[in-house]
């Protein structure tokens, strides 16, 4: 039986942290506002808006929405971006991608101020994470991989890391922040061709490859520790599920996070973190 | 008996492409131009500008040596830098790093516009690396490691690629530049529990330690290839000597570069090449 590295208690500690660093900062008369903006009404952006508004209330973090009418224009949703970097107010810009495709995507990533870009997707927090310094941020749920392998008293350094994935948002950040702390990591993707090799090497598995229930029992050996990021809906068992075969790699390794109830909800209390520290930053703590 | 994956006719093909490149550019008037700023007279410097300026005659690339006394004031240096940013004709910009201790060398770094930065060493440039986007361009040794393997048709996708080191110059980027191109790669530096196990799972060792000669016959296997970015004069032997201990190394391997003559002798002609590709962006190419 593994132990189950949830996520509530984790993304509970980051809260308290943070309401904590938000006590300090109103003693200063600054409350950290997070701008929310969202073109259009895609659902699974407005059912984020609400968790992420859930997790910035309990954190004494203020909420901006900015709502944009799907047709709106580049001119006026450059305008709108401007503003919110411009605004001494917001300390914090969650912008949903993708945009509507008559919008530059590419353009509006790179137009968010880097110290205000607390969802990690600038060029800027990118070179960040390269050179490991506070330039921007991490991208949430890479580092909210980070923070549970913390939390559960996980050693990194010295470690052997095999992250399954290389995308933007995760394999390849979360290779550079577990490097950045020491870790021996060894990134696996689709031309990798003996995966589960690379994983039997490793303390600690990664699994961010985005296919449902993909990694199973041949990847896995006694005392690892084992990350599933993956998160899809499984038809057939009408039930959520991540990118690890669950049922397989619970019986042989020593830690796992579950799906739903792990990495996914320590995200959103990664971003409420990252607009407390933007606060911090910029008042000079 | 290894193969010997010299620098010299590597060089030599990257300099004839420029030169193509080079000529295509003068039928539409543009004659690449890099410019290179110096502060003071440190003679690794001047070697170095004096061994860019030959590799740039050879490509068709002119040169601009910009040098600034040792004492030049930050107001002086951060005008003479935004003119070569802001002047039309120079196409590519070298300054030479550490500067004096009384200059802000981590803001200079930043302040090189990314479409001059044939260095690599801005955030957009490794934010470029990141992403696999033309932003910026590869720091040159790393780049030179990628071009051998190329040049000696070494496959890269689908193979494991152990790097050891972990800098912002050469194993972080190297190690994506790697990603980027389908390899599997392991980054090993001096937390690593084990790098002679990490090496022995690999098709591809790269060496990029800084320490001379700290790699030995246990790290090895046949039919690898190694790639030797350390350069270091040995007092004892009286000659340059690499990371790897090259009289262990070359029995065993398939193939190795050597030092010198390997990859330092290549990193030269990839800078040549990125001024060059920098004129061709411009002009649209």
């Amino acid at each position: 039986m593994a132990e189950l590295l949830k996520g509530k208690p984790v993304a509970d500690a980051i809260l308290a942290r943070c309401a904590n660093q938000a006590e300090k900062l109103k003693e200063e008369h600054i409350i950290p506002v997070l701008a929310i903006l969202r073109v259009g009404e895609n659902e699974a952006d407005i059912s984020y808006e609400k968790g992420a508004g859930k997790r910035c209330a309990q954190a004494g973090v203020e909420v901006r929405n900015v709502i944009l009418p799907a047709d709106v224009s580049q001119e006026e949703f450059d305008e709108t971006l401007q503003k919110l970097n411009e605004d001494d107010s917001v300390h914090g810009i969650l912008m949903f991608r993708p945009l509507p495709r008559h919008l530059n995507s590419e353009k509006a990533r790179n137009m968010i101020a880097p110290e205000k870009d607390v969802d990690g997707c600038t060029d800027g927090s990118l070179a960040g994470v390269f050179t490991n310094t506070r330039t921007g941020f991490a991208p949430c749920t890479a580092q909210a991989a980070v923070e549970i392998l913390d939390y559960y008293g996980i050693e990194i350094k010295g470690k052997n890391v095999t992250v399954i994935g290389r995308s933007l948002v995760v394999g390849k950040p979360l290779a550079l922040l577990l490097m950045n702390r020491n870790a021996t990591v060894t990134v696996c993707h689709t031309r990798t061709k003996d995966v589960p090799a690379a994983c039997q090497n490793a303390d600690i598995v990664v699994a961010a490859t985005g296919k449902m229930e993909t990694v199973g029992a041949e990847y896995f050996h006694e005392g690892q520790t084992v990350i599933d990021v993956g998160i899809s809906w499984n038809e057939e068992k009408g039930k959520l599920c991540g990118d690890v075969i669950f049922d397989e790699a619970e019986p042989i390794v020593r830690a796992i996070t579950p799906v739903p109830g792990g990495v996914g909800s320590v995200t959103t209390s990664v971003l409420v973190s990252h607009v407390v520290e933007a606060a911090m930053r910029k008042a000079g703590f």
